[in-house]
């Protein structure tokens, strides 16, 4: 095992701006153990890594499984190829330290057997600072090539949703709906969805988070399809809901359900609207959640409203800022979030419309592209 | 917030076994954050949950989003709906029992933010026994409810596979193959790949956890295909390797590729069988490893076969016991791992067989039924 030094190749790089988050807090390094900060700050995508971030080196520990992969994606650190284990590795690089070595760590993200195993291998003057969500922090706001990414999953999702709604119609099953949607993203290049895709008709389409069942389609169904892919390593989120109401045998009841299906719908998108023209730069998340919960309200539809209204997305599924009551994040350009307002009724069944919006200089920009209108198919 | 106490429901529960060897630990509690291992002890699948699991009792912590599932899902313990957090809860719960309380605790498995946040809220009487891999050894032999979905979930992932393979033909992409195995489980009602699933061919099908890409499939090109399903949370884990040779352009490289690959294909077959025959009870994981790695040597290609022989597999996709050189687990019955030897020669492409395999009280049964005689496509 050998260390090797090596330069962030740019002041600008994700490692250099972590470094000058970690200075103000006084420590010597920083250990890095949850995978997709790992991947945000050098690049490197194996299951098994720890980054250790110093003032001028930064060295990441994997094992021989590995030894090709990151030569090809590491950048801005080192690569050490443990032969003993990660935290053995780690801690003979510590041990090579001089001096009392503060350490910044996310409590949250590293494990007892871990921290116990560095402090034995270093001894007491491995000093402990804990600092919670540096990286995370960093992460919500997108740059650049992030973007770049976070764009091409979001037109991914979008494409394949259109493509795929082609074939809901009364008849097919949830799961056979999901099953394409699926295999819809894999063909565009996926590695694979970024949750399991939501296709709830009827009844189901009230519950939020319904797994997709082998129940079929029927007349006069709404059908909430939410879906999100994994396109290198960024997720995409859209939710999408259809009225499978266009059809002879609709009768009376049919038609009475599609005027107050059509009410409902409006009153979704209208609540999307307003939250998404209150997102810019400077603003509190709550301030978008309570745009879209003030138009519920004026409908008398707030109790049908029973989550908040969105959240960050990226490396993760469910990053910062979440767009919740009493969330005191304050948006920043370059941020992206869903907005997703949804209002379930048991009854009649559930609508829910979500699209990702970057934050611009200016305001919002809607980065999912299928078409909004009602549809009924 | 009420706290309910549970009795389990039979002395021959999960939970139950569980207290045994805890009690043999002397330990007051024991506490579980791994949500397999809570999967594994009381039935409940959501995504925030902390199980405390006493001498007389078990309580299931978890939040407001999960009211409903809780109640349908949990078995053998009390659900507690935290309204502050899941460790605030578990905290005051803790507070009030009396005296010394002596807390086991995987240490791989809790975080330093959850073990400072209990000992703030309990204060020194909150005892720590690191005791870990408690709940694991109890999972590697499954007991007869899991085995009947190991059963299932490794039929659906043979019949998939069965079906699929009539697709694969020069022309076709790697991607579109994969897309078609993973939307095939979920036709079949898994949630999803247990691992996303491997279709690697040519020069590729050398590399053993190759992704699938746009690349078409060529003629007279081995196709290595790695796939399982997750039903009803339990994974299964199943690779063939067929080989493009069926067709008149063949020529003499397609001709004296053919001979060499199924000269090759036998000898991983034979490997196979050799660490098949030699699993039963009380013999050690690493004989099961030799016995495929000596039929290898045999034919002078061990050092082709670069990984270890298999791995026990059920709620996750590696489990104990690892099949492995220098492993001293000792098979038992009712564990299931996959055996899956494999060559991987650079010039010529990858070849590798794996099947499911339980541990019976004479020898093994293998659960993964698809065809394993050398198919030419």
């Amino acid at each position: 095992m050998a260390l090797k030094t090596v330069q962030s190749k740019s002041p600008r790089s994700r490692i250099h701006r972590l470094r000058l988050s970690f200075s103000a807090l006084r420590s010597d390094a920083l250990l890095v153990t949850h995978l997709p900060n790992i991947r945000y700050l050098c690049g490197f995508t194996g299951s098994a890594a720890i980054l250790l971030v110093e003032h001028s080196r930064a060295t990441l520990f994997t094992d021989s499984r590995y030894t090709l992969q990151a030569r090809q994606e590491v950048h801005d650190a080192a690569a050490v190829i443990a032969t003993h284990g990660l935290l053995d590795a780690l801690g003979e690089a510590l041990r090579a330290r001089r001096g009392t070595i503060r350490l910044g760590f996310a409590p949250a993200q590293l494990t007892v057997a871990e921290k116990d195993a560095l402090q034995n291998a270093v001894g007491a003057r491995l000093r402990w600072l804990a600092s919670p969500g540096l990286i995370e922090r960093l992460r919500a706001v997108k740059d650049a090539a992030e973007l770049a990414l976070m764009r091409r999953s979001a037109r991914l999702i979008s494409e394949v949703w259109t493509a795929a709604v082609r074939n809901v119609k009364p008849g097919i099953s949830e799961l056979a709906v999901a099953a394409d949607i699926e295999r819809g993203m894999k063909l565009q290049g996926a590695s694979g969805p970024s949750f399991e895709t939501i296709v709830a008709s009827g009844a189901r389409s009230a519950w939020p988070h319904a797994r997709p069942t082998p129940k079929l389609l029927r007349k006069n169904e709404l059908v909430v399809l939410d879906q999100g892919a994994i396109l290198r390593d960024y997720c995409s989120d859209m939710t999408r809901t259809v009225f499978l109401g266009r059809s002879a045998v609709g009768a009376r009841a049919g038609v009475r359900s599609n005027n107050k299906v059509r009410s409902l719908y409006a009153a979704v998108l209208e609540a999307q609207e307003a939250a998404i023209a209150a997102i810019r730069p400077g603003i509190s998340a709550a301030t978008v959640d309570a745009a879209a919960r003030k138009v519920f309200k004026r409908l008398g539809l707030d109790r049908y409203f029973t989550h908040s209204t969105g959240h960050g997305l990226g490396l993760e599924i469910h990053e910062m800022p979440r767009l919740g009551r009493a969330e005191e994040a304050v948006l920043e350009q370059g941020m992206v979030v869903t907005v997703e307002p949804g209002v379930y009724i048991e009854s009649l069944g559930g609508i829910r419309i979500e699209d990702e919006v970057l934050v611009t200089s200016r305001g919002a920009e809607v980065l999912t592209s299928a078409s909004r209108e009602f549809l009924e198919l």
